[in-house]
């Protein structure tokens, strides 16, 4: 009686969410100080004390105005602001209308998505990757073509991505730094994916939009740069969120940015802002519009998560874990210690470590350790991470 | 190279934002107290000022975690806080479970729209409606079946509502108090809407399911009462938003309550949540599911909305105007003076007052006007519109 799709995407609980619970259940148990929960990926660090001052300012400054209606692509002073924050940043020259406001990065993915799709339009997107890419590429009527890992360094493997391309091929997604592999892609890497899709676009007669998901631009490590993707790839769309950079993944704020060189820019973005249109967003949170717009040079206190990595990465690998050297994000990706990856994730819960399988990222063999947590809970962590290493030997 | 209907509605601009615009650039030209915009549906009240000082101490108070997400159906306590208002007001026993948090009105509708459609499925709207109605349900990849208006009263043409009704009604949506039209349907309408539903579902054999979407629930007049419509027919469904009882349209806040009384409830709500998740609503912004859960027993200062039509409504017809009584909400939706309303619009435009044509409503023949404004300029309007009518003389 209902739809049949919604209600699988209803009743399904992801294996993270499951995980998740299961922690809390454990932690009734055996005490929180026992369980060590790397499942979510929720930013471990407060926003900055300037958001919060800048909400209650504005709340008082203009308590009658702020709560309006904005037009349906955003407050204009608000995205003048983003694209100044960029121009500064990158040398660009972006203007207030190539900004679309959103309701978080998962409303800019379905923004662009839906503004893009036409029947038989296929997504190419590579694992390991987002697992809501394939809901939302699939809510919007098209189809989503995985490339399988390149496990050694988690670039890509340009062999089976050039294979995958057909005239059908409306788009690629990206996702640098990564959830879950925490890896930047390399200069090197983006510009030889630049160039096939430059080619490919030629050789099909048609624009192959790159979409760039950039939720985590601001969190990068020492020795690691993130390319601005745009000024490699001229047909590229940015969608971004504050979730991670300034904390606020509850209070959805993101935005769509079709710049100027985008093959159709005005078409495109017309095409996202109807899409948001059936969607049901009319516009992003009025207060935060302005709140994170005020904010957007700002980051949270992001270097925990640098600390939390330099910890991490060289005491598992001593134990024995493989592990990819992450560049950004606060994801760490290593080989299970069993071909498995299900069975390894139910072993490491029987040393109280709750880490997701690889298998629903598009990368089996794998796990993700979510390490936005607090330091000392790293520390303690490492003894049971060497005791699920020594039960395999 | 884009989707053809997310550019269309991305591109068309509504003849409402159209009569907007014209007002600001006939401000400038004329001033903007000369200009007499009834367009837009935008709260004229602040919201109470307990909206500001809660959100504020919120920030002061929580300022860590109140920006973290919250579950996908909103938070539970603000979930409860929901139900405890309803159970109170009209002596139901709702749980927390059945409440779905949205990011306001048009989302509570996206996500049931397209929670329930089937293939083939159709839903019935009764004229004059919202417009956007056509855009969610379409965008489900449903069918709207339009009743004409009832003209006499913008109750039900219940004729013609029974031979709209197949086996491929899932669903039929009604709106009161009502925008365009102000009208409350009275209990005796949504009694005998009840009937035929019940009388339909049972014929078809399957339930009918009807959503309510009550954004104008709490605007509501001396001598007009809104009946709690769940009470009337087991089957319905309801949507609700904050942006108008708490003059908080830009913040997104609303809500979808499955009642346990309909049919399959816990596939529906799941359907609903699946949708949402599908639709990129990964939660409701977090600070104001608390700032809105925790006043949802207040109301702005609506009685202004009152005190309007008081003196509009017996001015207009003085004049020779032609209005169904409102009972609630803030428009007004006279006969335009010819027949042709868009004509009839222009030549209004010529006298500064600024009313939306009918027809986009499904109701050619009428103008609506937005009265939620000061009231000193409906005062001074009041000699323009005496004027246009004159003009027909």
């Amino acid at each position: 009686m209902v739809n049949q799709r919604m209600l699988g995407l209803g009743t399904a609980r992801s294996v993270i969410r499951e995980l998740f619970e299961y922690g809390k259940i454990r932690a009734a148990q055996v005490g929180a100080e026992n369980v060590f929960d790397f499942s979510l990926g929720n930013p471990s660090v407060p926003c900055p004390q300037e958001v919060n001052d800048t909400a209650v300012r504005i709340l008082r400054e203009q308590p009658e105005v702020i709560h309006c209606y904005t037009s349906a692509q955003g407050d204009q002073e608000a995205r003048q602001r983003f694209a100044d924050s960029l121009n500064r940043r990158f040398g660009t020259c972006y203007t207030a209308d190539q900004f679309y406001i959103t309701v978080g990065a998962a409303a800019s993915l379905c923004c662009v998505f839906n503004g893009l799709a036409c029947p038989g339009d296929e997504f190419v997107v590579f694992a390991p990757y987002f697992p809501e890419y394939k809901v939302f590429i699939e809510g919007a009527g098209a189809k989503m073509v995985l490339i399988p890992p390149e496990i050694e360094g988690f670039q890509i493997d340009f062999d089976a991505f050039e294979a995958a391309i057909s005239e059908h091929t409306k788009s690629v997604v990206v996702n640098s730094p990564n959830n879950p592999s925490g890896v930047v892609y390399s200069r090197e890497t983006l510009e030889r994916l630049s160039a096939i899709l430059t080619e490919k676009s030629r050789a099909y007669g048609h624009p192959i939009y790159l979409i760039s998901d950039e939720p985590y631009r601001e969190i990068v490590f020492s020795g690691f740069q993130v390319p601005w993707i745009p000024q490699l790839y001229p047909d590229t769309i940015v969608c971004y969120s504050f979730s991670k950079s300034l904390s606020l993944p509850g209070e959805r704020l993101g935005y769509v940015l079709v710049p100027a060189s985008v093959t159709d820019s005005r078409e495109v973005y017309a095409a996202v802002a109807g899409a948001g249109r059936s969607l049901g967003y009319v516009n992003a949170p009025s207060l935060f519009q302005q709140v994170t717009s005020l904010c957007c040079d700002l980051t949270s206190d992001l270097a925990v998560y640098e600390r939390n990595a330099k910890l991490l990465v060289p005491a598992l690998r001593e134990m024995g874990y493989h592990c990819v050297e992450p560049g950004g994000a606060f994801y760490l990706f290593p080989r299970s210690l069993e071909p498995d990856d299900m069975a390894f994730s139910e072993r490491a819960k029987q040393f109280d470590l709750l880490l997701v399988p690889g298998s629903g990222f598009g990368a089996p063999g794998h796990v993700r350790i979510a390490y936005c947590v607090q330091t000392d809970m790293i520390q303690r962590a490492l003894p049971k991470f060497k005791a699920l290493a020594d039960s395999y030997r």
